[in-house]
């Protein structure tokens, strides 16, 4: 992982400006509109899926969660394409998001935990023996000297520079409002339907105008989408609608285009979408558990129509379509995972995700080989045909080209790191709340900010993270700790502070273990 | 004036497809990204400003109101291009904007008055003695069987087409919320920053979130623009930079754009402009009229950033920019013409228009041809080189090019039909609410619907509209009675009723004068 540190404060950017001048490389100059040789582009993005919420195993057993979801358009996507089982987010879904469009690790970007709709609130609980860490609680910016931002330039401003008809749909959740980031249309986007800085949305249904509604409307409530208000649309319906609208224009004009299909699906507040509920009813599921199926397979409803325009539009071949989800389920089980949303176990941080490109993908592979969000950047840039393009951040991510040539493409030295130094929630679950963690090869170490513990796990044989192998292999904790020190300090990760002494937590490697 | 009957109600709509696959002329296929020797062309679309509301005289003198106001990017425009002394639009702003992008009369779309943001809300004021028209209170509509609304291909719609990237930012305000017509997406823009069902905003503040305040926020708080919340940053600067920002990507891709900037301002609520207010206080204005003021500058200013920006692209030369003004100025002087907005009489309908074409308007030159706002739809697409395009309605505008190219071109034959069969105010004004006009050459007869009386006015003589001179000219009376009612008659235009008897208003015609 390189690492530059990011802008958290107002003072540094100086340096950030520098960096953006001396170009860590050259920049490409295009001047057309990106012909179709060029392949389009897709990332269907869904918030708090876990890697258990689809009828597609992605372990090696089918689980009780596969067999009670109906996703047949993921199982679709899978078959024509290649389904990564080691494939990973952050805990929580800003970071994540943040991570994804500028290449960076959560630690560099120092965007580690959910932003606020509204700038200048630190969303961290309070707690009684942490003090906040200054993380860059307004979000991702592109431009310098925001306060509290991490300053970075996104891919798909690169895509737009290149000629790509640029699109962002659904969820942005980049930075708070107040701020530039807030707007998908400084971040690269050409069209921005229903995107800002929201994370959720006030409800689901067109018969609640979305949230729209005189009296209690909320912040947030759904921008853009005044046409369905009334109607007993879903949301992830009416925002499929949109996208296969926007796509019109770029394909009539033979332009490439990039599409964020970021769904706000399956996220709370839970709701039953029509569609789909009774049948989960039927099937014996209690309310809450029919609401969050119906939810699932209106989101993969969503991506079936997509392909099925493509298809239409005769251009599958040339579409390259990414589906992956922004972290774990939120307060539910991911077994065999442990834990969920917030944590750094694989509940909170394994996702669900395929990759379809006819010209390059085997249809039916797998991939074992571990990759994280952050590589999304540099790949995409890749698929793209970009090179040699100027950002001004330093990225972490590694372009995943290679499996998706080659299914059985293995490196077990690359390191994965996860960096959380805050209080997500009150309601502490494993992993959840003052945690880091670093994956090499099968190994894994999870270290406690409070407590100081570190856990092994080595996740080829223990999946659900059950036995701490650290007092059997201390000298592998060790090198652990110190690589994911090394990280830390290299990116001047964000730290917590104890409340008593004032000092801040204690690197892993500084802990004995 | 051609017209066919659309769609007031949804029982009609099969001949409105019938019309469409007949097709009224036939319908090119354009392959390809338009090109930049296709101009660009910027609609520069003001709310609520009268004829007077500048520093630039539209009449033969300089008025009080002229001295007032400082519009120097007005006066540029006019330096750069031509000046129509004798543009008109409707009385209300829906009407305008339907009228526009669809070619049509609103005779004959039948939107005759604001459409509400939320649909099936007839906005008519209550009568003692009449009862309400049938009209389209739902707007336009891109698609046929939509209750209430005229269903017609937009201009937009054949730009996008013919691979023009289009844009709509600011005020749409074209249907209701709940139907297409709500969203510009639906009306043949590809990008849509901040226009919806609203007419008008909640706040022009940045520091008001432009309404969106939590437990605040009405239906008119304007949406997407986030970034600006909590800054100084006025509606009108705020969305001249989303404008400028949005034409980046065609530019670059030399792809030629279509801009629909459609400001707010200078709509109610009356706001200060922080930029501008104190000149005007200092002038000697009070708090009103030195907020609109203000308003008029900032409305200004955003037109000479405009015209900046393409020039320092180096594109003004195959830009079109046309300045217009949806109606007159709400319940404000409008001096020397007779009454305000709603009013058929000129204070409510003639507007400050412009028009810069380097490549064919001569500079400085001034037309006193009449047009009005239908007129936009055939000019625009002859702007474009578009011909033999197909749309679902019969239009009634006619392409004002030979204007353009010759500004002493005069056609006093042709007839101009205005028509208001609403109750737009109950505070009513002169010739506000139940009142049809006509206009050929010089001559115009205002018909009251309420009480039959009928005036004749000579513009020529008497641009106040003070001399009725219709017990002068009977004959002329009776010609541009009939010559009216045929128009109404034509397109079935919606009438009121008399609630006591039940009958419909007479047609000017069927009225002794």
């Amino acid at each position: 992982m390189n690492s530059i540190k990011t802008l958290r404060s107002n003072k540094n950017y100086l340096g950030a400006f520098l960096l953006f001048f001396i170009g860590i490389v050259y920049a490409q100059s295009p001047k057309t509109v990106a012909k179709r040789a060029q392949p389009n582009i897709i990332v269907f993005l869904v918030d708090d899926m876990g890697w258990q919420d689809t009828s597609l195993p992605f372990w090696t057993k089918t689980t009780e969660l596969n067999k009670r979801y109906h996703t047949p358009n993921m199982e679709r996507l899978a078959k024509e394409g290649m389904k990564f089982t080691n494939a990973y987010a952050t805990p929580v879904c800003t970071p994540t998001r943040v991570s994804m469009i500028s290449g960076m690790n959560a630690a560099n970007h120092g965007v580690t935990n959910w932003t606020s709709p509204v700038k200048d609130n630190n969303t961290d609980n309070s707690d009684e023996e942490m003090a906040k860490a200054d993380w860059n609680y307004n979000g991702l910016s592109p431009v310098p000297g925001i306060p509290h931002t991490a300053y970075a330039t996104t891919y798909p401003q690169l895509l737009k520079d290149a000629g790509y008809f640029t699109i962002h749909v659904g969820k942005a959740h980049w930075g708070s409002a107040g701020t530039p980031g807030s707007s998908p249309y400084n971040l690269g986007f050409m069209v921005n339907i229903s995107g800002n800085s929201i994370g959720h949305p006030q409800s689901f249904k067109g018969t609640d105008n979305y949230g729209n509604i005189p009296g209690k409307t909320s912040p947030n409530a759904v921008p853009d989408l005044q046409e369905y208000f009334g109607k007993d649309c879903f949301l992830t319906e009416a925002l499929t609608l949109e996208a296969i609208k926007s796509l019109e224009a770029p394909i009539k004009n033979k332009q490439a285009f990039y599409l964020n299909m970021s769904h706000y699906a399956i996220h709370d507040p839970l709701m039953a979408d029509s569609r789909y509920i009774q049948k989960y009813l039927d099937a014996g599921l209690d309310a809450k558990e029919a609401k969050l199926a119906s939810m699932i397979e209106g989101m993969d409803k969503s991506l079936g129509d997509i392909m099925n325009y493509l298809k239409e539009k005769n251009i599958e071949k040339n579409t390259i379509v990414i589906f992956m989800s922004d972290n774990g389920p939120s307060h539910r089980s991911n077994l065999p995972l442990k834990s969920s949303k917030g944590s750094v176990y694989e509940g909170g941080i394994r996702e669900p995700m395929i990759v379809k490109w006819p010209a390059v993908v085997k249809p039916s592979t797998v991939a074992q080989q571990y990759v994280i969000i952050e590589d999304f950047f540099p790949t995409i840039l890749e698929m793209a045909g970009l090179k040699n393009y100027r950002t001004a951040q330093q990225l972490d991510g590694e372009s995943f080209l290679p499996i998706l040539k080659n299914a059985n493409y293995s490196n077990n030295e690359r390191i994965l790191v996860w960096h959380n130094p805050n209080k997500w929630t009150s309601s502490a679950a494993p992993g959840i709340n003052y945690f880091s963690a670093i994956r090499q090869g099968n190994w894994k170490l999870v270290y406690s900010m409070r407590t100081g513990k570190k856990e092994l796990y080595d996740l080829n044989d223990d999946i659900g993270e059950k036995n701490n192998l650290s007092d059997r292999y201390p000298g592998k904790v060790e090198q652990l700790s110190s690589l994911l020190s090394n990280e830390l300090r290299k990116c001047k990760a964000p730290m917590p502070t104890f409340k008593n002494s004032g000092k801040v937590v204690p690197m892993p490697d500084e802990v004995e273990f």
